[in-house]
């Protein structure tokens, strides 16, 4: 009989909970504590809405639940910056147990933070554990699989990805994070505040160059707003003509002032053909589109648990997603 | 300053030229010698259209070269059978050097050979070395991209790939080869000698299934004539109306009779909207699509080329390409 790999949910916030419930759902991975100081003493069964974990608390100590579990692995969703998960890496560094982050500034985080890089990278492999993060996005579709996809080609020219999402059916929450129904000015507002951000994008960027083994100039980002040109109101969120329907992100890597890669996340309401596509130029060009895109929601967290034995079975030290053989879903 | 790789070019068919050619181009690799008694005694230079390798003659004796030149790896292109390319395979990594072949059977041959992928990893890691195949197809297009493609699903049901080439402007041998201009009855012959047939599609079944962690009970294939349904004459090569114009090849993966995976590969003259694609039913679903479809010959020495350093650090072993973290385009 094949051990199953012990797995602790650090983080129960939204994407923490369907990380959980889909690790819970597979044979091979059992779920044995859950860390989140938000929700300690709650059920962590209730929280997930899954029978079978029914009688777990979370506990608000990592320390204490890594020493009575004893993990194969950390499932870790607690935030988007690596400064601010750093203390909470090092805790868990600190016995030797691999780790898989939902945090987007670690996707690649060599490029932005290099002295973190170093670091985490050090304390990995001194205590003989990998720490690596995924998701779809950064992770996947505007990195990973646009690397994966120039495989086949003789010469990359440029690389360029696509990311249309219509935020018409998705959570309250995720409208307004985009700045839906919003003047043009409060967006502008909350962007210079950094409220409006998708993060990741640059570190997608980074990734890329460095699949392809080249040395960027310079990652520039923007922020914009689509603005609605006719009402485009959704279920508890009214959006009039004029009013920000959502955002559209670029960031773009240069080389020499020109334009090597150009990221472009599209998220609105009303958006029309959602996809998700990777053009790049080269030999020959490349041309690859997913009809309908990527659900965000339910792809996180299965690249999060998808990528479980990877990390488990990979080297010790911070590694990204294209250190790691192809991830598949499996039972 | 960064050694150079240097390579052995063993096969001189067009497949192998174009391989030479594009490893030659890399300032990150030397073709250092060039191996096949058909060639015996020709200019590498010459044959592969390269000024840079003028004066470099095709030898017929790969131990030789091998000793003189003492290469990093050999790129291999001498045939789709395993077991007849095994000798070779064997003479090669007695002297310990890495081998990336385009050999289709021993893209996957864990299920169709066991036998032989067992003695030719054994042999392997004995010398410390890495043998694995790749190309377009099998290696990338209908197996490693499906598998890749399912790191961001929660569940997967099945797994159908669909390739569709326009023959109408390749190669005169590739039209032929796929049994155009044949009338049905002479094209049902061929497949029965086995002489119109792409290897390779039953690997890739068997590559998605170990990607995914399933376990087949059988792959089956069929080979089919495309049959004009009116002139679709190209160049040096007429079809009228009812003679075959290609080939149409299904393999499929079998479990408890029921198709879990569908590999559709179309390559007629006339083929409409060319393009390769796939489709999974999942959760969620995905439907990813490649406009225009690969380029088979530019592809398959891309796929050789770019997996050259990955081969060279991979542990010793016989590998496949799900084995291998993502191949790129590099310079």
């Amino acid at each position: 009989m094949i051990e199953r790999i012990k797995a602790v949910q650090m983080g129960c916030g939204p994407i923490g909970r369907s990380i959980a419930r889909l690790a819970a759902s597979r044979s091979s991975i059992e779920i044995v504590g859950a860390v989140d100081p938000a929700f300690s003493g709650h059920d962590i069964g209730e929280i997930v809405d899954d029978r079978n974990l029914n009688g777990m608390k979370i506990s608000d100590d990592a320390r204490s639940t890594i020493e009575q579990t004893n993990p194969d692995i950390i499932l870790h969703a607690t935030g988007s910056s690596l400064e601010q998960v750093m203390p909470q890496l090092e805790q868990i560094l600190d016995f030797g147990v691999d780790i898989v982050s939902t945090c987007e500034e670690m996707s690649y985080p060599f490029f932005h933070h290099p002295k973190l890089s170093r670091k985490l990278d050090d304390l990995a492999v001194r205590h003989d554990a990998t720490v690596l993060a995924n998701g779809v996005n950064p992770g996947f579709l505007m990195d990973v699989w646009p690397v994966f996809m120039t495989g086949v080609l003789q010469d990359v020219e440029s690389v360029v990805c696509i990311r249309v999402q219509d935020a018409a059916h998705r959570r309250l929450p995720f409208r307004k994070k985009i700045g839906a129904g919003l003047s043009v000015g409060e967006f502008r507002q909350r962007v210079a505040d950094g409220r409006i951000r998708h993060v990741g994008l640059p570190e997608s960027v980074a990734m890329i160059a460095a699949g392809l083994g080249l040395h960027l100039d310079d990652v520039v980002e923007t922020i914009e707003p689509v603005v609605a040109d006719h009402e485009v109101s959704s279920k508890d969120l009214p959006v009039a003509a004029g009013q920000v329907a959502g955002v559209r992100q670029v960031a773009n890597g240069l080389i020499g002032g020109a334009e090597i890669i150009r990221l472009e996340f599209n998220a609105y309401i009303g958006a029309e053909g959602p996809h998700d596509a990777v053009y790049i130029k080269g030999l020959p060009d490349l041309d690859v589109v997913i009809k309908g895109g990527v659900h965000g929601d339910l792809a996180t967290a299965s690249a999060v648990v998808n990528v479980v034995p990877r990390a488990i079975s990979a080297p010790p030290g911070l590694k990204t997603m294209i250190d790691i053989p192809p991830v598949a879903a499996f039972r």
